[in-house]
């Protein structure tokens, strides 16, 4: 039950791809996550997506469309919609997702659910 | 499905204590707010109750204590837990919580939930 300062939340770590659980809402993990490159495509069939950018210049690829996001900007991914993240230089982002979504929409890719103090 | 652009967002309106639905999420409200000077103290029962300042410092006094936020600091209320936020001066939010959920804690005081396009 402690607040939860973003920036220093992300000073903690370099990895790409890889989020960090920073607390809990529900039955949620808000996580930060450093990203750059291409992510793999994948859907979640239980739940959205949710993206908030703190930092750069994120695209969010679907099939049909891509949207661009910027730092206070967010976007949902619907249940079900095949999306590719893409970031041409360092992303920050906040992250919602249901406690043990994988990252990939599948647990054997997905990187291991870690959480800061 | 089209980006939330918060900025944007919370120029469409005025007033406080007055949250405004920017999108969903599961079975949650995504929202804006602008808020200044007391909310009355409160609890959910059935929700932890999620702050993200975007501008501004809030306080967020609980019976035993109190939290500071600045701009990219977060603070989850947990369930069942009374609070009552503070704002000396105009603060702007995201807050999440169930579609449906007072924000009082009780229907019968609560703000209508607003949607904004």
């Amino acid at each position: 039950m402690e607040k939860i300062n973003l920036s220093e939340k992300l000073a903690l770590f370099s990895d790409h791809w890889a989020p960090r659980t920073v607390t809990q809402f529900n039955d949620c993990d808000v996580m930060v996550v450093k990203v750059k490159g291409e992510f793999v495509w994948h859907h979640h069939d239980d739940t959205d997506d949710f993206f908030l950018v703190l930092q750069g210049q994120l695209t969010i690829r679907m099939r049909d469309r891509e949207v661009h996001l910027g730092p206070g900007e967010l976007f949902v991914v619907p249940k079900g919609v095949e999306h590719q993240p893409f970031a041409e230089e360092e992303v920050h982002l906040l992250l919602i997702e249901p406690t043990g979504t994988p990252n990939t929409g599948d647990a054997r890719t997905a990187a291991p659910r870690r959480t800061l103090s």
